[in-house]
């Protein structure tokens, strides 16, 4: 069965590695320059470490690349550096949420070294966390990468042009992150005007509860990243830039504060809307 | 029974006005300046429309303001400017979706000039399209408002301090009409991209459906001021201003394209989302 490797084990990485680890594929990873916290979820996932991503590419037939944003082009720039004869034809895909233009340079990158490309976005929380993402292929090869034996996901070619995959998650992740980053502005404005309890009254919790909240302010360094490419992927389709560039100056805001402190495992259920407003507050 | 003016009877206004007929107040308004289609929502709604404002603060004990936010202040301008002895002490009620400070000013303007003030707004839809609109009242006499023979909206008292009210519409509006901003570009982005389908599969319609958006359109003109009102809201709060002067352009976009071009009764329930974006498109 195909030898997938994983470049970017982390919450999602090891998320989806584990979802191919189930489905009986062998996953290998370089934990190279990683966390103890990345070690972790590699163990947990029951991905096969290794020293260097040389040794991952010299093994993986498929190579998923599941890096924060920002880091979308070092790693096809990486990745491509270690191109050689044997890599030839193997198949590299951008997993990442990018805007189209990025994983288009991402695609530049890695094919003008000899490897396939298949652009693609993943929709939904990681497989570890709750079954149910969507993971969206597109490219001449998607089919390829759709036929592997996912597990707790699933696939959605959608065509096969390169860019597809990631402006759909540019569209989705507007949507979800944007709902999240407008509750933690809503929650902020009403405790400062001192009207938290009339407002999450009004509200409710079917736009985000504060747990929901709490976890992506622990996530929100990684989401400024995104931000700019969702802005650039608004761009891109004739609209204004500006409200994705201040979603990521919300998103700045929000991780210089104490609740953004701790990592995504770590965030207690059981916070209310108050602590939210007080963890952003200082 | 206490007779109540409406200053405002457009799709909003006339919705209270009615809610307060049902309840057995006798309610006034005046048609100076206003369009056929007021006069239309005002016979709808069993209002009594009187030629001048001046015969309106003649007869009523509980003067409603519900203007377009950008509206508000010249509407206490133009209630001050016809002040007498007969109407010191009544009760002039901001209902409009202005930032605290807004309220603030307008409370101000009416009190200088003898009349009683309460901040108040308005979270949900016009009694008259569905029941469950909540009324929030701030300021010394929330209570008097609150007392009134409300039916089909609910009256919530949040405390004696003129700005309370209109902080937490300030916060629910920024949650509701700001999904709605996010849906409206994810969708002009989706299209731009070719992507539609699998964005609307991925989103469903827990975030707003294609008519929610087309009766947003409908209504953009009248966001944009609410936007700025919100971005001075969250600026009050320590928050940036940017997210919601964003929105405004965003609404500044919408209102001049075809879909915005009806009035919200006249949108159609079977629009779909390709409806939708090609409304916006050109």
């Amino acid at each position: 069965m195909t030898v997938i490797g994983l470049v970017g084990a982390g919450h999602m990485g090891s998320g989806l590695g584990w979802a191919l680890r189930e489905g009986g594929h062998d996953v290998v990873t370089s934990l190279a320059g990683r966390s103890q916290r990345t070690a972790r979820l590699v163990a947990e996932a029951g991905l096969r470490p290794l020293p260097h991503l040389a040794g991952v590419l010299a093994e993986a037939e498929v190579i998923l690349v599941v890096t924060p944003p920002g880091a979308a082009l070092d790693a096809a720039r990486d990745i491509a550096a270690l191109a050689g004869p044997r890599t030839a034809g193997r198949l590299v895909v951008d997993m990442n949420a990018v805007a189209p233009e990025t994983a288009t340079a991402a695609a530049d990158l890695v094919t003008a070294a000899g490897f396939g490309f298949v652009d693609g976005s993943i929709s939904g929380p990681p497989p570890t966390v709750r079954p149910g993402a969507r993971l969206y292929l597109s490219g001449p090869r998607a089919a390829e990468v759709a036929a592997l034996r996912w597990t707790h996901a699933r696939p959605v070619v959608v065509g096969d042009r390169v860019g597809a995959a990631s402006a759909v998650k540019m569209s989705t992740a507007s949507v979800y992150k944007g709902l999240m980053g407008l509750m933690t502005q809503a929650v902020r404005a009403a405790a400062a005007h001192d009207v938290l309890e009339p407002v999450m009254a009004d509200l409710g919790e079917d736009f985000g509860t504060p747990y929901e909240m709490a976890l992506a302010a622990a996530k929100a360094h990684r989401y400024v990243a995104e931000m700019r490419e969702i802005a650039r992927s608004q761009a891109a389709a004739g609209l204004t830039p500006s409200l994705f560039e201040a979603f990521a100056e919300v998103w700045t805001d929000v991780a210089g504060r104490p609740l953004a402190g701790g990592d995504p495992e770590t965030v207690s259920r059981e916070i209310t809307a108050r602590g939210v407003a007080d963890g952003l507050d200082g």
